[in-house]
């Protein structure tokens, strides 16, 4: 298969800083689109994925799922969209298409999904590349509109902290008047915060400092409890509809469960890893509780966000760096100290 | 306030055999119904309640709170229920009424709900007491009708092992060609079958052992998996809407998680205490996938069951006993030897 050879930003180890790589795309294919990168979000999930901390890093890697650009060429048999149109990709860029999952848009959960990186290209028959890069080339199926007044820095982290935050508000049913907690404040929980109050909710903000109250505050939220206050959480107990749970790293859920009222879901989008402290059952069973796990969105899901948040004039908070300042940013993420997601200017590759 | 002493079977300690007690109910007031006691199942949670196994037992305690009788007195305000009708009391004799929960019909969930024993009675300001004895008296709100085509003695099981299952089948939807699991065959599980089959679900069994198979057959289960069984389970990765597990000690649900298709919920009505082995949160957030808790049922909806149960002319499977011979129930339904559920003829207590 023909390919073409670009610039990217990636790792060939676990161990070495990221560097500028040259990568190849596959040409464009009949249903495809060539996508010029403009800007690219920088994820948690990156920095995961570059130092192998999930133990299934294939390399080299080329990070990135939150990719903004201008379409640069399409295949002929493209019907969606044309030259000079700006566009995202998310974390997906292909499903088997036929398995209930695609015929029901939660293309996240078909066992064959393909992810931005990581994943396997079938058609190039190696690792997919994702968006810490100057081109990408996506099936026009897994390519986004993204609304015209929205700025294009801004929108890149919807495509997965957004969206992993949207989907379960939506799925949960999160509208006017809902009561809806999230917990921990950073990228995840910044965009969740917003997307609530956009939806019409009353929002609560848990968090274990006192410093974040200004911050979530200015996000919109209405509340912010301090986890570690005792007689807060209880002035809480059996409030929240709904809780997105935002935290990546082991934490005692059970003092959020009795926050929650009946019927209430406390849903884990940031923790891969066992429960622990253990869950304990009886404040479930007593008032029909559930604890659940959700993962990104699908692709109408994902138009449905950016069309929200055109609608909204909803963006996320970010600071850009150049390509250039990626390892920087890794260590800067790995403490918190970002408001609240970095995103590349993909110009910086480019011009280098 | 004036009482009427009755007999009944209790314990004055967590460690003595239940043995005949005499105790008081109070006299019927303006919106009360006695009852005559015809049936009374007998629950593991009478037993546990007996025993202090859960370490809020006040005494003397009388169990039950599978009760099935005849009204034999009404206040001058009951209009629901006159003399002679065959009626039933479950696990709620009353709650406050007014909390958004009552409101909503879900009283199980009322932080105020008075349990049919060790409860607290305002009226007499002591201990309720449960159906193991002659009589009771009960708000006619609180009380059930019986549809008339079905066994007496069989029904009662269905006021606490059946509205326990039942509730989360409604709760989470089940009918026609949902597919349902049920872990474990005692009190709960063999409800849940028979429950889950008339609501038009395919339904599967999960057992530890072989010898299960056929009586969950008979029971109209249409699978059994053996969860030991490695290839069995992968068998049903992705397959069920709903599993309600009815086990009462610590197990890893992990592997059922797996079992769950894409928003599936395993429903824990049997087990109180930390969830050991830790749940996972990858296999729940790769196909939004929940763990709930569900308490009994409400009235209304209790009732819902009983004339579903008189529409399908369904009872529990059940043994006959007398309630002399309930210490040694205990004793075998500690080592599961029932199928599937003790009920005690109140008459052997008339008669002593």
């Amino acid at each position: 298969m023909n390919t073409k050879e670009i610039k990217a930003y990636g790792t060939e180890s676990a161990e070495a800083d990221l560097k500028q790589l040259q990568i190849n795309r596959r040409v464009v294919l009949e249903n495809d689109v060539e996508i010029d990168i403009l800007y690219c979000g920088v994820c948690h999930s990156d920095l995961h994925f570059a130092r192998n901390d999930w133990g299934m890093t294939q390399y080299p890697v080329v990070p990135g799922h939150e990719i903004v650009g201008k379409v640069a060429q399409i295949g002929e048999g493209v019907s969606k969209y044309k030259v000079g149109d700006i566009v995202a990709v998310g974390c997906l860029v292909d499903s088997c298409r036929t398995c209930q999952n695609c015929k029901d848009d939660l293309e996240q959960y078909c066992p064959e999904w393909v992810g931005t990186y990581g994943g396997y290209d079938k058609h190039l028959e190696t690792n997919t590349h994702g968006g810490y890069s100057e081109t990408i080339v996506v099936d026009e199926s897994f390519v986004l509109k993204v609304p015209e007044n929205l700025d294009l820095a801004g929108i890149a982290p919807v495509l997965c902290a957004g969206i992993t935050t949207w989907s379960p508000l939506r799925h949960w049913n999160v509208g006017k008047d809902s009561k809806v907690a999230v917990v921990g404040l950073g990228g995840l929980g910044h965009m969740a915060i917003k997307l609530a109050v956009a939806l019409g909710a009353h929002v609560t903000l848990f968090s274990r400092s006192t410093n974040k109250i200004e911050d979530a505050k200015a996000l919109g939220a209405h509340d912010v409890i301090i986890s570690t206050d005792q007689s807060q959480m209880e002035h809480v107990i059996g409030k929240f509809d709904v809780i997105i749970d935002t935290v990546p790293y082991e934490h005692d859920l059970n003092p959020y469960i009795g926050t929650l009222t009946t019927n209430g879901t406390l849903v884990i989008v940031g923790y891969l890893g066992p429960i622990d402290p253990m869950l304990v059952t009886v404040p479930m069973i007593m008032g029909r509780k559930s604890v659940a796990g959700s993962l990104i969105g699908g692709i109408a899901e994902t138009q449905e966000l950016l069309d929200f948040c055109g609608k909204h004039n909803i963006t996320s908070d970010i600071e850009v760096i150049k390509i250039q300042d990626i390892n920087t940013a890794y260590e800067r993420m790995l403490k918190s100290d970002v408001k609240y997601r970095f995103v590349i200017d993909m110009k910086s590759l480019k011009d280098n």
